[in-house]
């Protein structure tokens, strides 16, 4: 009856079975080889020891920055209630869904409703996973604009979704001078010639992981407006929505127009307070949409953390009274031009981002040893990854190489560059600069 | 170029498109509207009022039990730490993978590798849609036994997966004496019947929700063989595994014959230590399986939780030395008799369950007035819902219609049930034995 070997040999389903080796596996391990400075992932610290090596090797070596005092205190008080550690409403728990309401009403210019048009999810990723869930049947096509937010694309996939790309594209200038984030330019014509009768979602970045462009009115008008006459499904990720550097201004596309009617918008606890580790995100949107977000995540996860919740909830409650955004804006500007000082330094040019915290750096002029040896797995990659590999090794600093958010067909657009995260504390980063003086020697004139 | 409608009427992917409204949605609202005690859903507590409300009606009522004192300060420390609040591993942070293969290395009789055979999941729930994902492609079967965890259908159906149903099957006598959780049988030809050349995995769920069936050794061994014979991949639900009653033992399919080689194992801290909220579950088994279901879960969450990941670890460290699992199984044992005592009063058969915290009572003999009122969302419902509601509106005590656990073709096996969740504080469950006393005139001698 049975047609199957006799030894188990128990295959992964197409969903997982495609996924490339990411380069979060090749980098993370490689920093802690080489205890090289991580600014590779952006996580608040450059702490690799204790949550990316084996178990066997738990130190602690430096630590960076925690979730402001006000949410570690709200976190505390939560764990010792009872209702805080038991399951939440899988909408996310009252509290918090009114502190966003009461939070974002006044940046989106509409009174939210934080019974029908907030959910808390798993992290933003999650969040996004399941508006993918949501939405998409299978070969249903969705435009993302690169370099795009890895996740993305699996999360697509995964969900029998097909990912589209269009992308971002730097001035020529880029390679000899610095630019600003906002130069790099989606050709709208471009994406319309993307658009077929199987395109359902179009994926928005902003501020942009990893250029930091924070998108324009014009620029999201002119999305949206495609949007429309197509009747896409917006998906804007705007997870970096608290870390702009002025002049530059979130404008918010589910603020446009009638936008809002087709829009969702993700956020991230996280990413807001420090806690890249709470996973606790959210969504805002009509309801009709994202009830059935809300459906899928109550499926994938049923529901979310429920003290980091609850201290959420207390921070944003907060917040309104105290400048942490603000302040912590401050501190971002800072950590920026700390980093940024070394490349104008070394004369390599690179993106000043508007928002986020990454700064893409123009390698071209970088020139490492001819003979330098690489290992196999980095042959089949964009050259940006032997740069990252030879400067995580020879210089002690690491970078990630943003041709991993390049389709294969569009990698030669990144290949010159490397991101540098710039989330960590000004000690990491002095230390990170004093690393990459070491390049000037390196350096072609 | 679209041919789409002006106004946008964007409607949901077929995965979501066709769920039912699910029995929460329906018994929570009522627990909150009717103020019963909620013996419905299994959370530690029964406080409605926090986590289901309105968010305009945040007051707590009553709250029960909370995770041990030792959990609630590690998770303290953790939220105090740094490198605990940021990103984990996908796999989960080394301390917890470590503490849990020495947690179940005795219990699984090998010695796991907490770098390949254990993997922490945003929840149990999500440990098994992350493995769905990993392993169905579209129209792969699913054995599923009625009843069954909701959750399971919906995430074998998200996945391309169609379940395919074999009901457990109390004997005739339930109807007339308290049974014990051992006599629901699996038909082993039955099962056989189901498999076709489409059947990809097989679910078992032991300690059983909701019957507290605890599986023994012959049988776990009958299924494992269909499973070895026909090349399926078992995922064994054992998020009750700690909490069974004596002299029942908890038996792992995993460590019979060679099961392991082809078995997934799903723990629950939330479980565990009286946390439901954390969302940290776990996976164990062999690496040439997990390393799939590795894949699709850093793709759907990326990590877990991290400062509860970390209480946890604290957690199972410290409940090496403390009696913490064997005083829990203590002190739900004698919660099971708080409840079940009621039911012997009022002579309301039920079935003894070995584990888990359910009760399933047989209600055959209760009878409402025949002209009682319900409202039109029940009537598409087996007679069990109709039962739950005028117990929530009439005594006061909400318990769950068991046919939302099986499929439509077989929901009369369950019609004559009510679950009883006793996760509940002592003090609780005395109210809701006063409560339920209130059924006496409505019992047919």
């Amino acid at each position: 009856m049975s047609n199957n070997l006799k030894k188990p040999v128990i295959g992964p389903s197409q969903k997982v079975a495609h996924f490339e080796r990411d380069v979060w596996s090749i980098f993370t391990p490689l920093a802690v080889e080489t205890k090289a400075i991580n600014l590779g992932q952006g996580f608040m610290k450059y702490d690799n020891s204790i949550c990316f090596l084996n178990t066997s090797t738990v130190t602690k070596y430096l630590l960076s920055f925690n979730p402001p005092d006000f949410v570690q205190e709200a976190a505390n008080q939560a764990i010792h209630d009872v209702g805080s550690n038991q399951y939440s409403h899988p909408r996310g728990r009252p509290r918090l869904r009114q502190a966003l309401a009461k939070s974002y009403s006044p940046l989106f210019g509409r009174e939210l409703d934080p019974e029908s048009e907030v959910i808390v999810t798993a992290g933003a990723n999650e969040g996004m996973f399941a508006t993918f869930a949501a939405f998409l049947d299978e070969g249903d096509e969705v435009i993302c604009m690169e370099p795009f937010f890895d996740q993305y694309i699996s999360n697509i996939t995964m969900n029998g979704g097909v990912p589209v790309y269009v992308p971002l594209r730097a001035p020529a200038k880029a390679a000899t001078e610095n630019i600003s984030s906002h130069e790099w330019k989606l050709d709208i014509n471009e994406l319309r010639s993307k658009i077929t009768k199987k395109t359902r979602m179009i994926v928005i970045n902003t501020p942009h992981n990893p250029i930091g462009k924070v998108f324009d009115e014009e620029e999201l008008i002119a999305i949206g407006d495609v949007a429309e006459e197509h009747n896409l499904i917006i998906l804007s990720d705007e997870v970096y929505d608290r870390l702009y550097y002025e002049p530059a201004k979130q404008v918010r596309i589910a603020t446009l127009k009638n936008f809002w009617d087709r829009t969702i918008t993700v956020g991230s606890g996280g990413k807001s307070y420090a806690a890249t580790g709470w996973r606790v995100g959210w969504l805002i949107g009509p309801n009709e949409l994202i009830q059935y977000s809300l459906a899928a995540h109550t499926r994938v996860v049923f529901c979310v953390n429920s003290p980091c919740q609850e201290a959420l909830a207390i921070g944003l409650e907060k917040s309104q009274d105290l400048p942490y955004f603000q302040d912590q804006i401050k501190a971002y500007t800072k950590k920026r031009q700390i980093l940024s000082a070394v490349f104008d330094e070394l004369g390599l040019p690179y993106t000043v981002p508007d928002g986020s915290y990454f700064i893409l750096v123009n390698t071209t002029n970088v020139q490492f040893p001819n003979n330098y040896e690489f290992p196999d797995i980095l042959e089949s990659r964009a050259k940006d990854f032997k740069m990252c590999y030879w400067l995580a090794k020879e210089i002690g600093v690491v970078a990630i190489p943003p041709s991993e958010f390049y389709s294969k067909e569009n990698r030669n657009l990144a290949e010159d560059f490397a991101r540098f995260a710039f989330c960590k504390s000004d000690d990491v980063l002095e230390e990170a600069v004093a690393a990459l003086r070491k390049l000037a020697p390196y350096i072609k004139k």
